[in-house]
């Protein structure tokens, strides 16, 4: 698949994400006079997605006490590092293309969707953890929450494909698990019980759909491609392919083969048995 | 009224609303010296109402990319261009005063509610929306979200007199319509149910009051003058003038003749029959 | 007591957490150079915990219209004047140590938890408000609502010992009460109940534990050290040393003696008689 191709250094293999986002930066420069400039700046002077995507989120995540282009040099060298984060912020990418009816360019996630960037600076966060350069994590960690109002803890995982709609007042705590191709909405919380150390936070398996405001805390597990209902209070372990609601949640329906992180069907009437 | 006449050509007629604006504003000016060169500049430096909403919102969405200049500029051209965003303007800063028993000059509502920042710039966004400049509709879009903390649609349709209090979190998708005289409080989503395309987000009918945390999905109606409950998700249709509360929610009372976007009572004890 | 020391005029008392702040400081920009000159401007470039406070809200909160500069000079005079204050700065910063499992040392709190942060403009916010500079106190409230995403109004009266944990979407009414000690989840929200005058927002009194989303309207009392769950809406008053979910909420569990607030633990299961 191309997007696995992204990083090889074979010269054949072209990078299409990529190739598209500067295909659609043009037609809307040629659109949109008042953001020729913007985008020029931002997509077409960059020679690949990780120089594109490391300026425009340093212009997002600088500070009066630090400056974009530190911010710039920090993200590269991160993309750089790592060939994970590179398929990630591809594959992050797609998936709000996919999933989201209101997204036609992939141009608009790159630019405009906040969850989007608040994902790809949390994993420059996460690798500065991962390398032991906690104090730099915590800093970015700060500029992320203050400027997009997303608080994903440095320490937290999270796979690929995953689609954060809105994102307004979504917190991950420190030991939060996410696998691949998770969609979340806004003021999602995956939150700790207790003031104890170790893993208290939950683990969102595979394919998983957290509503609108689903609040799911303590050490427990989603099972994949379940889906949790908007304003659900989850306390307990859910198994996968089922649907919950309520506060606390309680399982109304059950449907294996479903994929309702890709449906993104928020209204769960219509997934009970 | 003379609120319908702000835009006549009559020279008799007053803006009354710029005129108290500015009264109030000499009169803070007066008694809080450090702010005096703040409300020179936002407000008794313009002629207009018009001009001062266009400079006080181009200060707060302006970014690295796009400059304060450029966007006062537009939010011009909008007024400018349409009676129905100069009327709306004005009538949206008087529902606050008249609701908000927390907000004693119509001044602080023009300045400090972020509310009605984020409600007058979406009313820009959906304007470049109508004009088929959806690219520049987008990037608004983003900057309200990101410097407001409030998720309006470009697409989205929004009447007039309508009261968004605090706001923070608020998301409403692309289909959705809200009508007339509407309250709302933070944290409020009126989002969609599942990956299709067309109309799939809710219809607020007029006077309806949505209490903090109401999350509203599917193309489903909230008839007039109802009342959702705080911390309530509603999947079904309400009838005018009911009170629904709960994850579901249900109805717990109905009381015709009453106004609860107007006398904001959000504790729904008061409202079962 | 160490913290009550920290505004007498003896010499001989130590302010130990600015001892501390500037010791972690130091150790922090060692480790990591990139952050050794925001260290040293927001920390160790200053002469007591009052002065880099001020700097690093004023940092914060400045916008084009109003200056840093300016703002640092409005802090420094709050702190200066009011010694309730300068304890409760020193007071809720150790509450977020003691409290946050995922907080290691003083200084992330000091620089980086923006609960902290607003409920400390906050507290200046409020100083304006009882010296009667009520246009002042707005500006700034509007300031901390857009910079930090939390939204305290400056009547509110908030005691010391106060822990905001990530904040986003906190909503605090005019003439509600928060006592000591309190712990207090994002999307909090203490509002009021209908356009009435006078008091008309919550109590809540020493030691209570207020979990992810809770929405507590009215002027009602939360007796201490009770806990309210993530999620809950609370319309009535909750007696001292209970546990409370649902929406609306009812009563789950009482446990005389214990302290939810400093335990932090939200998953309230564990809590039943």
């Amino acid at each position: 698949e191309a997007v696995e191709n992204c990083c090889d250094e074979s010269e054949d293999e072209r990078d299409w994400v990529w190739l598209i986002l500067r295909e659609e930066a043009q037609q809307h420069a040629y659109n949109e006079p008042l953001l020729a400039s913007f985008l020029f700046s931002t997509i077409l002077n960059h020679k690949s997605l990780e120089a594109a995507l490391s300026f425009h989120l340093a212009n997002k995540l600088a500070s009066p006490t630090i400056s974009s282009t530190l911010l710039m040099e920090l993200f590269r060298d991160a993309l750089e590092e790592s060939k994970d984060f590179r398929l990630a912020c591809r594959r992050d990418l797609i998936a709000v293309k996919e999933r989201d009816p209101a997204c036609t360019f992939l141009l608009e996630a790159f630019l405009y969707f906040k969850g989007y960037h608040a994902l790809q600076a949390y994993r420059v966060s996460h690798w500065l953890w991962s390398h032991e350069r906690k104090a730099m994590a915590y800093f970015l960690h700060s500029q992320i929450t203050k400027e997009l109002h997303i608080d994903i803890h440095p320490g937290a995982k999270i796979g690929h494909g995953v689609f954060v709609d809105h994102g307004t007042g979504i917190v991950i705590g420190e030991t939060a698990i996410v696998e691949d191709d998770v969609s979340m909405l806004h003021h999602v919380t995956l939150g700790g019980s207790g003031k104890k150390y170790g893993d208290r936070h939950p683990i969102i398996h595979n394919g998983v759909l957290l509503g609108a405001g689903a609040t799911i805390l303590g050490r427990i597990e989603i099972g994949e491609h379940s889906q949790i209902g908007a304003c659900s209070l989850v306390l307990n372990d859910v198994p996968s392919f089922a649907t919950v609601v309520g506060v606390p949640a309680r399982i109304i329906g059950r449907k294996p083969g479903r994929n309702p992180a890709s449906e993104m069907q928020q209204d769960f009437r219509s997934s009970e048995t």
